[in-house]
This record gives C-alpha cells, structure tokens and sequence, in this order.
C-alpha cells in the first residue's frame, strides 16, 4: 500500500490526499509535523533529504518527494491528466505557476498568519500583493473557462484549489474574484474534494 | 517554427534554449526584457497574462509559459524525458526542487548581486543559508549517480544545471561541492550544453 507522510493541515501534503481520494486509491497516511521539527530528524532525512513533505513511499520502499512529482507518478493514466501532450504540459504549467507563483505568496502568507501568528510581519504586504497578482492571473483565465485545462477536473486544479480554497487564512479576500470563486465550487462538486482542516 | 520570447541571461530562459540545442530543434529567439518592463506590456500579456518570460509559441500560435511545462512539452518522446513512470516522475521531483527551492535561493541571490547590484540587501543572508542547504541535498544525490535520473542527462540535468553553474554569480562557492562540479563538467561534456551568457 502507498504511504503518505504529510502534514494534515499543509496544502501541498492535502493536494496528495485530494488526488488518491479522487483516483480511490488505498493509503497510509502517516503525520510528520514541521513545524515540530519531525522533518529534521535523521530518520526522516533518510526518505527526503531535503527534509520535506509531502514524501510518498512506494509499494517497493522507494520514496518520492516534491508534492507535484508525486500528482504526476500517481494521475499517469487517468482522467486527471490528459493524454494530449499539449493538454499535459498545459496541466504543468498551472502546477508550476502554484509552486513558483502561488504559493510562495498566498501559503507563506497563510503560514505567517496561522502557524506563526505574526499579524504585523514584515513581508506580509509584499506577499499579499503578490498573492492578488496569482490571483488576478486565474480569475482572467477562468472567466472563459470551467476548469484550468480542458472541460473537466485535472491536476491543474487540485494542485490551485489546495491553498485558494483556504486564501482567507492567508488574510486574501476572494470577493473581487468571482469566476475563481465558481470554479472554487465546481471542484468542491466533485467526488473526493474535500475541504483542508483548519490549522 | 517555435518561437522562444525569453531574456538571454535569465536562467529559466537559457534551460529552455539548453532543451531546444539539446534535441537539435530549430527556433526564433525573441529577446525580452523583464527589467526593462517589457513583459508587462499589453502585447507581452496578452502571450502570457502572468507576464514572465519564458514563454514559447507554438507553431499553430499558442503560448505556453513556464519554463518547466515548456521543457516537458519539448522533451517528450525523446532520451530528455524516460519512458518508465517513476522515473518521469522523479524527472519532475528535481524540476520541482529547481522551482520552488533552488531558484528561489540561488537565483534571485543572484538577481540581487548581478542586476540590482545590492551587495548588502538584507535578504542575502537567509538567500545564501538557503541556497547552500540546497546545493547540499544536491551533493548528497550526486556523491553516487552520474546524473540526477538514470544513467544519462535528463530534463532535471538542464533544469539545475542553469543556475548552479552560475552559482559564482550568485555569491555561492561550490569548492565544498565536488560531486556538484563533477555533475557540472559531465554536463559541459554534452553536446549543446554551453554556458549561460554573463548577466
């Protein structure tokens, strides 16, 4: 059985839950806190040396990181990545535009607010503005369009609805952005989208 | 013919021109400057609405930005990207390393020396401290493979090659690093890989 060692209440170890309860896959999901260091230790270490999660072990032992490597190895094949190669490296784009773009703003921002409790932080006006800016960029796109790649849910919106789903505890106020506030309910229509626990 | 709209000493730009030599592409080179302003013009943001270079056209005259989906979509099919599943999807762990934790240090330590030239920005500390954890974990892979997947260069080769080679630039030392410079020299002895121009 695959094991997942994640965070419940981080959105990229969510985004893995997300993606094996959509495709119904059997899991283990062991809890490794960061923020209480559990990423640090030699034994953790010793599955990702960048001392990450999410971490995914494999049936054979092996462990992958880096929450966007493990969408693609566990969505190959299936509906939530696309056979067309355009399609798929469309898919990739929206998953690298959340990792470069998106969460640096909108998650560390939520992060500050939540996990550090710093209301007055130094970097929180820059990442707000930045976090508006990701978030402009998705309402432009999707006010022609249902979902980011295509008709229907693929990886491009599970990796996006992680953090945005949750952009208020990052202190973002979606009312300006009504087409990703409909697209935010299209995903929660679909099977096996659940919301991320409150930190 | 595919259109590169990229800067030419801008890392994420270069891989994209490392992929296209590599797999003996042809290519229009369209040079943009971003600190120049020139991706926030209407025209540019109309290619890319997230305003950020690379982004290619394709020959039917769609856009496709971000340099890691634009890498996937030029290497699929070919020795760049392996046919087994996991190790595609390991390709994509170390592009992913590259975005969110490689890049983020190394290459805007390097922003900050080369093109602000602020030898004394106060985020150079944290910069330098995170970059070297990542050249670390780099180390740690390399001290036993030849290559960061498989026995021969991949996307994830070209991907960290962009900016470690031009770590110097940056402030980094890689003389601590001597299964990096290994890694760096066998990439060097690959046809179509050449040095990124100075910025």
């Amino acid at each position: 059985m695959l094991t997942v060692y994640g965070m419940a209440d981080s959105g990229n170890c969510y985004k893995v839950k997300l993606a094996l309860e959509q495709l119904g896959l059997a899991y283990r999901w062991v809890e490794v806190s960061t923020t209480k260091g559990e990423t640090r230790t030699a034994e953790f270490l010793a599955r990702n040396p960048n001392g990450q999660v999410p971490t995914l072990e494999l049936e054979d032992g092996s462990f992958l990181p880096e929450s966007g490597a493990i969408l693609h190895y566990l969505a190959e094949g299936t509906p939530l990545l696309p056979g067309d190669r355009l399609a798929r490296a469309r898919v990739l784009q929206w998953m690298f535009f959340e990792q470069y773009t998106h969460e640096p703003s909108i998650a560390v921002a939520r992060f500050i607010l939540q996990f550090l409790k710093v209301p007055d932080h130094e970097r929180l006006p820059a990442l707000q503005q930045r976090g508006y800016e990701a978030l402009a960029v998705m309402e432009h796109h999707l006010e022609t369009r249902p979902f980011f790649v295509g008709q229907r849910l693929s990886l491009a919106d599970l990796a996006l609805f992680a953090y945005t789903h949750r952009a208020a505890e990052g202190g973002f106020d979606l009312a300006p952005y009504p087409a990703v506030q409909r697209w935010l309910d299209r995903c929660r229509a679909e099977s096996g989208v659940s919301e991320m626990p409150a930190p």
